[in-house]
């Protein structure tokens, strides 16, 4: 792409590095920006330097926080027994949304990916590890994607804890609610079949 | 959405301003942010706020542009007479990838559009017409979009310019090089037969 403008190659350049925004994309908002009043883009410029300079994270449950211990490792109401295990804040605020999750949290960070250079030594693991062995942890809840990261991280941290007295859970896959059992795939179809639950716990949502 | 963080939050409200980018998008992009070096955002910003505080528009034609007068108007192998009449950089770019044109550019800023509060007054119109008027131009381009903002812009110039001895011309309507006939709307067909070209014409690209 031939710009005519350094600023606006540079601003191009930078933007595109995002991702899912290629160069088009990014000479659209930026050209969007130009177009508002300066304020709108200063805003946007505070919002991530602040965030870059200050960000914090939980100190119990590595969650993205603006004080030391998150608004939910604080809840006296939560069961600090319980520790779902997800991959970061989206995760947490998915969870949330359902209103079914009493427990509290342990945030990883990502997951175990040798192919983009993230070992264990990159993720929260030794905390939720040490986490469990001391304060008499229930139940561990794994939370993360289905795939072959998510299953290999979910692995890792199982063997971690093989001799420690802890109920080790992962969330149902399955069929989602509201859709046509002949669309599913066989091995998410497979799993719900095998994995079937007593009719009654059906009835509780 | 609740973030947890009124940092993230606020990132999140300033992102989810730019156009096309919901308040997910907004998360995944300053959570892939919030990963990468610091000097990642750094550049980021200081590129945006490069491009807002010392942006310049070629006074000639109000292409962005680095200096006064840009590359193209600059250039003199270009045809001063002839004045392609586009929307924004983006189009100019789009034009100047096909290495078809040989004249100038007028870049409007945007169309007439009383939806978005867009009148006559606040696009470079009045420029246009003083050039067109003082520098005997021989033709004038119309290279906006093809929708009801574009066709209103074109009719509104076109009349200010009725008194003017200059040739004006629109970019052709047709099928696409390489479409199926029949699977092009009416309209696009039917502009396609009615300016029709000699088909020598079509032998020169």
């Amino acid at each position: 792409m031939n710009f005519s403008s350094k600023l606006v190659e540079s601003a191009v350049d930078e933007m595109s590095q995002l991702p899912g925004v290629g160069k088009r994309s990014a000479l659209r908002l930026i050209l969007h920006l130009l177009k508002q009043p300066k304020i709108q883009t200063e805003r946007l410029t505070q919002a991530l330097s602040n965030l870059q300079e200050h960000i914090t994270y939980c100190k119990s449950c590595h969650n993205i926080s603006d004080v030391d211990i998150c608004e939910i490792c604080a809840n006296p109401k939560r069961n600090k027994k319980i520790i779902c295990v997800v991959e970061d804040i989206r995760d947490v605020m998915a969870i949330e949304n359902t209103m079914q999750y009493k427990g509290i949290y342990h945030v990883l960070g990502g997951k175990i990916s040798p192919m983009e250079g993230v070992g264990p030594q990159n993720l929260n693991i030794d905390s939720l590890v040490g986490k469990v062995k001391k304060e008499a942890i229930d139940e561990l809840i794994f939370a993360l994607s289905s795939t072959m990261e998510g299953d290999t991280t979910n692995f890792y941290i199982f063997k971690l804890l093989k001799d420690c007295d802890v109920k080790i859970s992962t969330i149902a896959r399955g069929i989602a609610v509201g859709d046509e059992l002949e669309y599913a795939d066989e091995v998410t179809l497979g799993r719900s079949i095998v994995n079937r639950v007593p009719f009654e716990n059906s009835l509780n949502i």
